[in-house]
């Protein structure tokens, strides 16, 4: 027999299929972040860095269960509960939260996959120098506490999503780009560069990384990854992940191509490396805007951030943050910039989500909006960073010894080198 | 005009979506298997790993077409049929078998990547010396004949799902993994250990992998393969697939975080190829169970099969069945550890389905069952492997010569090495 | 309260996933492509080759958007229309061209994952000698307009469409995989052989690839995409994408068979990168009928196809047509053969899109309109290209300096080395 509940039901199970599939695509980034990683690093710390990865999602994934997911989105939305969370722990309880229709499991594997996201972006910036227990303990706490606070404050329903006009960050340019951008920034200033990053007259000096094709081969994996991570954060089937994926495709394109000219006029050679960082950087731009923009806007998103993204990486050379992988450019700055981003270029008036940017005659209400996200976020995060690494610091240590760090962190860590060449 | 027919439709269509996509998934963990036991092996025998899983796939989907499918699904399931199947020979009929509402070729593709996947596992443990042309034909047998047949036992309707309280292995800890760890172990026992592989006194001596980036590359692409091997295995669209996901995810990071410390607390130091099989062993210890376990249950698989697939590779080192990647631990130990341990840890009553484990007070009567199981796929699968591997021996022989493995089976079986550093 | 539009409204929504997340597979196609040309040849040149295929897909994303859509489906099919659109430039206005239920932005995903496949193609047999310049123009092209051209003819709804007995190629063996094969054979041979390729006694000399792990790789990321590409080509949820995805499926697996038992035979050792090849010769040539013909029908293709492969390459190596991966002989000749093959092998009589084929009963007509298909795709494409690269040559060059050649294109067009030992 007919009813009602029958057409919705099968609905139901299209929105869950569908967000399941999309936490998988960024389950698949795991791969594409620690291939990234890989390649702009030596060989020597190879299996050091897969293995920060792997226990990125591993560790992540249990603490998020635990206590990450109470955090961002258990119990109530108001008073001290606009600011963290705490009910849901273990995932326990019928009333837990979850978005519209998809069962609270889905929703959980799709809010896990971009909790190990924003840990694993740290990761880069402080390769080939950081001790293995240092930073196990560093992305257990990005994982439970740090990334699932800023989540609350937004995307469970917190204080930020409650302004006037609120803040609008679709897939989480800041929320998790910028989230690990800045922990990425205080980590690697907290460490120092790695040795020899530096010349004895204070200049920088490039280590090249030991493989484009790992590089390369996890950027495209990312871009892949990002279709799950842009089209699923409608959190439904709709239409609208058609012209989600489309943003994604034409910021990511020009991102790229912006970077690579960049370079090419610089430096007189289109450099590879860079060129996947602006994919990166238009992707990360694009983010925060990608429901609200139309093509055009993303495509100056994108152009935009692939030639920040060369510069910010200059940047953090010159001020010696050493960043192996140019995490916190890509991350850091895109994700802030792709945000604010969204109170110029964006295209639609959604009462109580988002307003129309300053570029499309909608004032500066958004713009502003999106200023006080960004800055309540990154002082947040950078103020944790400091306490968490400082504390770290002063306990069990941030840095391997220089032999160490000499000699690869694959045998001292690891006790086996990340390639072998035995018969 | 709306009639019931148009809903049902619906929803049909997605089932067969849903289940593609999670065929592909499956299809997609060939690389991942690839990968992992390239990487945990030497470089002179790479194109050849290569090689062996491309054609498992390859060969074996041909067979699965042409006999497989109708020995696990074909025909009634009573008398001899209860064993072995015999209808739908070339996917071929109107009556063939398939699962609910999916078409018959969706379901066939969901299986065939299924059948690989068994086949495939064998690949790791005779590694480096096993004769290609031997390698093909095992794999072919299998694929055709020894997976179908314990596939007709539970999922085909056999005998093992008509015990009074049926068999249950949700999406093959037994079915896949075991029977391939099984067939992995006497190949390897067949084949004798790799040249150097004990010393003169016999004691094992490790032979590092050559390649830590692929082999945990392809570890991760196992993981989001596996979202499609768990998740799918519930052969339609149903919120369910959000629980199993959840419990596929906490299983394997549990297994990797155990592995991780069992051998830090071994040995003083992390080892990252181990962390990645502990991944694994998480996951096959939680595929009989995904759906019957909750959040708890699968740490606790996870985290034993974890301890476990370390104390199992030094067995078998110690008895000198040399499996270069842990093949017959991950996929044979565990395998049968998770299958039984849903005769603990299930939470779900289903009538003619599964009963609640000992843990949450359903009594032995499942346990009992998964014994029954674990047991009769064993013998069954050891018998076989016996008769196969010293038929194959016996005839075109198992083994390359000395020479051939000390200079690899790159260029004496294949012509080309796997690396070439030509100008 | 139930209307009719409720259900359409979620088979609506079932259809946009669906193809979206086809597009995403199709997309993933872009890192196998570059894994196979990578691993195919030589280091010193690898990370041209991972830049080229980023700027295939980035580049070409940017033009399809801008112009190659316009032109492929834009404007209506009549007079001048059926051979070149042209509206809906940067996917602008209502009336834009889509497919039955998709939105316009998913339909576009999938087409602009096709367009980048067809540019990508030609990338491999121009490896390793080719100015970079000239490569981003040349691929700017193509993207925007040759490929364009050949779809409006066909999908599009152009004059191929339009022929009594429409030309019919499912999923693109001639209008993607030929167009980018034909591009190639004209590109490679405008560029002449790479130095060293034959020696002074004419004859041809192995350049060997520096990976098998790349490129086999490589391969099995295209296996997974070309479901995509294939099932994702029914452009809505429908049941036959189950049987499309086994044809895929048989096709390939052949595919690789065949080719190996082929150098098998003519060599004494089964190659492992020409089963690679063999596999990808089987995907192409089954593309132009995964729908119309049944299981033995993909089976002959692909085991056609993985023969045809070999003799092929040899053939191009003989008129000393360098093509270091062999693309030409994988896309351009499978990709002709397998859109004949619709003519011989169709089981499907659909009015006004496909005829039964020969060899079931079905007369000569289809026969008739593939061959059509396929001359004057074939004739178009090689006037475009030579036009293409004629013009590329007399201008900003097509070839880099004998030195760059041998030093390798990494460091001279690039800055860096794709592989760095650097500690």
């Amino acid at each position: 027999m007919l009813s009602e509940a029958t057409i919705e039901s099968v609905q139901v199970l299209l929105d869950n299929v569908w967000i399941l599939m999309a936490a998988v695509l960024v389950i698949m980034m795991q791969a594409g972040f620690a291939l990234v990683e890989a390649g702009l690093t030596r060989g020597k710390n190879v299996a050091n860095i897969f293995m920060k990865n792997l226990m990125d999602f591993c560790i992540g994934a249990l603490l998020f269960f635990a206590v990450g997911y109470a955090v961002a989105f258990g119990g109530d939305m108001t008073g001290l509960g606009s600011y963290i969370g705490g009910d849901g722990w273990f995932l326990a309880g019928d009333g837990i939260f979850t978005y519209g229709t998809l069962d609270k499991f889905v929703f959980f594997t799709f809010q896990v996959a971009f909790a190990a996201t924003a840990a694993t972006i740290v990761s880069g910036a402080m390769a080939e120098r950081t001790k293995f227990k240092s930073y196990i303990l560093y992305s257990a706490v990005i994982s439970a506490v740090i990334y699932p606070i800023v989540v609350r404050w937004q995307w469970g329903g917190g204080w930020l999503f409650q302004l006037d006009t609120p803040f609008h960050d679709f897939a989480g340019s800041t929320l998790v780009h910028m989230t690990g951008g800045i922990t990425a920034a205080v980590g690697a200033a907290f460490l120092g560069p790695r040795i020899g990053r530096y010349g004895a007259d204070g200049k920088p000096r490039a280590i090249p990384g030991h493989s484009i094709p790992l590089a390369i081969l996890g950027t495209f994996i990312l871009l892949v990854g990002w279709y799950g991570f842009n089209a699923g954060s409608w959190l439904a089937a709709g239409t609208e992940i058609g012209a989600i994926a489309v943003n994604t495709t034409l910021a990511g394109a020009a991102g790229a191509f912006a970077a690579m000219m960049t370079t090419w006029l610089r430096s007189g050679k289109p450099d590879v490396a860079m060129a996947g960082n602006g994919l990166l950087a238009g992707l990360v731009g694009v983010t925060a805007g990608a429901w609200v923009v139309n093509g055009l806007g993303a495509i100056v998103i994108g152009l935009a951030a692939g030639v920040i993204v060369v510069y910010a990486v200059s940047f953090f050379d010159k001020i010696k943050i050493d960043d192996p992988v140019g995490a916190v450019s890509v991350h850091g700055v895109c994700g802030a910039f792709g945000t604010l981003a969204v109170g110029l270029f964006s295209t639609i008036e959604s009462d109580g989500i988002v307003k129309k940017g300053l570029f499309y005659g909608g004032g500066t209400d958004q713009l502003v909006s999106q200023v006080i996200g960004v800055a309540a976020v990154a002082a947040f995060v950078f103020v944790a960073a400091v306490i968490l690494f400082a504390t770290l610091k002063a306990t069990v240590g941030l840095r391997v010894d220089p032999q160490e760090e000499i000699e690869g962190l694959d045998v001292h860590e690891h006790g086996f080198p990340g390639y072998s060449h035995a018969d």
